[in-house]
């Protein structure tokens, strides 16, 4: 015999038993239909790309992070560590099929070797959303109000959606010739939440040379009582009005428009730090838990598909992070748990009726009632135990007599409710109106 | 400026463009209600595994085709080849933590490095259903009747599920001391649809020295007039009643009693080649395309985990090759083909009025209605184009004098007629009349 193999998945890596996958299942259908609701649709990528397409412009953290290597026919291969480099090699190559302003979904997996830490995984779900090909306040908008959308339609309604604009930033750094440190202080400014503001000025005040701008830097990304008044502070502060504080102005009238207006706040203090945004920018967090960070960001750019095609594509997206969503909503035990989809268990009373019990499964299925046949006549507790573990709500007992009679016994497994001799057509009525 | 980096997929690899996703999504939607609606629940495992556990039992031809390589930490990993590997390693680690008889679905993407032809890519999916520890014959029928259901729920009703027992053809082999000889046979029979009768017995008389044991097998593989006498015919040729003829017959009564049986034969020249069965076994043809191969194939199975832990489970299962069944469907013309979700595009007239927009959009989808606004003020006729192209029914019309009286109006794309100053309820009941 040979010896045993210890079965086990690799570090930062999961397995996810029936219980997680339904409420991950559950929670991607809810987003698929919100994502259609807003004519966006679906595409696939690859999970495997030519290294040198992935990887171009990714900075050397990501390039240590990726699963890279040379497959049997010698290519430089990677898994995608994201989902829109993919999208954007993937617009380049399909340029002239696709329909433009486009609108795609995507909801994959990624790969990233991160050092496995609490919510940190090697292998999670990203869920993409993106229009390109139109530069217009109402694909800016039409994400901001997809992803309130989103997340309401998942159960998330206690959010705050915190947006600004990269353009208006850049405006106000430019006035004070400090673009060139833009990096710098962009990378300060992401810290507000997590270093306080004294250190940002201690850092401002470093890398600007003057404690002023410092001052003046932290005055600019503060927040005023409404949006209104935030935005006029930020206009002032930048130097009056022009197309990005314009933006920010249409964006706001159609949330007011839709009736969302109140989850979002203009928080100048949101850069998206280093990332590819030219335009607005946003991130998600939950009311009750911010600490888990943003779970929703994203933000316009103005040329997606740059390296690979000549073309400008400006576009605008956002991303959820699926898994850490997860496992901040069963933090706040938010999540609903099931076990299982099945409305009925047909108990095995007697093998010699295996045959009828199809039959009976048969019918109650193609009544739209989800129903599985215990399939050995073990001891009736044993067989309950089960149905118990699984949740399942409902229990159908037949013995020879009510078989012939074309009968049956329905048991409500939680009240222990009980209603013998009853047609099949009963039981579906009783089981659907316990839906 | 970077040069251009050519946009393009790995050989053997596809993007799937909206249209052939959408497709493949709805397929995939239609399969997990049959699975759900069967009492079956789904499942996750990570994508890379440790290349031991994956390959351990494998055959040479599958490690040459397997992508594997050394990871970051120096692990030995590869990409799954299978969706069955993994479940067995799944089920060995979490046994403590199902409820058995477990029955799971499991529908992702799997590698494996085969030189690409028609129909054969190194990256597919494939949608496996099993039903582990339980060798009951409720398990074998249940199976066999979801295959049945789950090909009936995408349109495919013109199929013929082909199904034997390797163990009356173990012991047909046994009685006449082939039981050694048994690999080489099952590799030929499997080749007969291929190779032909005659090359059959040429083969088989090779390895069984002997035109008469050639000639009986030929015998005993083939089929007879209906089910009861094909089963006859083994059982006779076999040596008698025994637990797996009677099996085939407990099988038979419940597809009976479910009134599923006409879409099954009993055909004894199907073995499923050196697979592990021990079982009952399957294959599942397109009747008008019997050329592309089973679409559907699987069997019972002994020992599931048996590499990775002492406990014997015994299981049955199936799984469908997505792709390739979706590649059938499309020559036979039998899938349905769209382009995005849409039923509403509202155009934008005037961009003075993209708030407005946006407001009977939402007001549209909280009725249910999957719509976009149009978000650039294109000359109308471009947007059209665009809907068009797109396969959106209709389209909704708003003037500034509209808007001021809350009124729109609603044209149908195919017909062009159209429904002038109706208000968004009338749009509603109008749109959903059309579905």
């Amino acid at each position: 015999m040979d010896t045993l193999i210890q079965p086990k998945v690799l570090k930062g890596f999961r397995d996810f038993l029936p219980e997680a996958e339904i409420t991950r299942s559950a929670l991607i259908e809810k987003l698929t239909a919100a994502f259609r609701s807003f004519g966006y649709v679906p595409i696939d990528t690859p999970v495997l790309e030519y290294a040198e397409i992935l990887l171009r412009k990714s900075s050397g953290e990501t390039e240590k992070q990726v699963f890279r290597f040379e497959d049997n026919g010698g290519r430089d291969v990677a898994l995608r560590f994201d989902l829109t480099v993919p999208f954007a090699r993937f617009t380049a190559e399909h340029k002239d099929e696709l329909y433009f302003p486009f609108k795609r979904y995507h909801i994959a997996k990624v790969w990233r070797g991160e050092k496995p830490q609490a919510g940190r995984y090697r292998e999670f779900v990203q869920c993409d959303f993106d229009c390109v090909g139109s530069d217009s306040a109402a694909c800016d908008f039409e994400i901001l109000a997809l992803m309130k959308t989103a997340l309401s339609v998942i159960g998330v309604e206690d959010v705050t959606i915190r947006m600004s604009h990269r353009g208006v930033f850049n405006r106000f750094l430019a006035n004070r010739g400090l673009t060139e440190k833009s990096e710098d202080i962009l990378r300060t400014v992401d810290k507000l939440a997590k270093i306080g503001r004294d250190e940002v000025i201690a850092q401002l005040t470093d890398s600007t040379g003057s404690a002023v701008l410092a001052e003046d830097i932290v005055s600019y990304i503060g927040m005023e009582a409404t949006f209104e008044a935030t935005l006029a502070h930020m206009e002032k502060m930048a130097g009056g009005e022009a197309d990005d504080t314009r933006r920010l102005r249409d964006i706001r009238a159609m949330m007011e428009a839709a009736g969302i207006a109140d989850s979002f706040v203009l928080d100048p203090s949101i850069t998206r730090g280093l990332d590819y945004y030219t335009g607005v920018v946003y991130e998600t967090f939950l009311n009750a838990l911010p600490s888990i960070g943003s779970v929703c960001s994203g933000g316009r750019y103005d040329n997606l598909a740059g390296l690979y095609m000549k073309d400008r594509v400006p576009g605008v997206g956002s991303s959820i992070g699926l898994d850490r969503l997860i496992a901040g909503l069963d933090q706040l035990g938010a999540l609903e748990h099931k076990k299982s989809y099945v409305q009925a268990e047909i108990f095995c009373l007697d093998a010699a009726l295996a045959a009828h019990y199809q039959k009976v499964a048969s019918q109650l299925r193609a009544a739209g009632i989800a129903c599985e046949v215990f399939p050995d006549a073990k001891k009736i507790g044993a067989q309950y135990a089960v149905a118990e573990k699984k949740g399942v709500p409902f229990g159908i007992l037949i013995k020879p007599e009510d078989a012939e009679r074309n009968v049956l016994t329905l048991k409500n497994l939680t009240t222990r409710e009980q209603f013998d001799g009853i047609s099949v057509r009963d039981a579906v009525a009783c089981i659907g109106e316990a839906r």
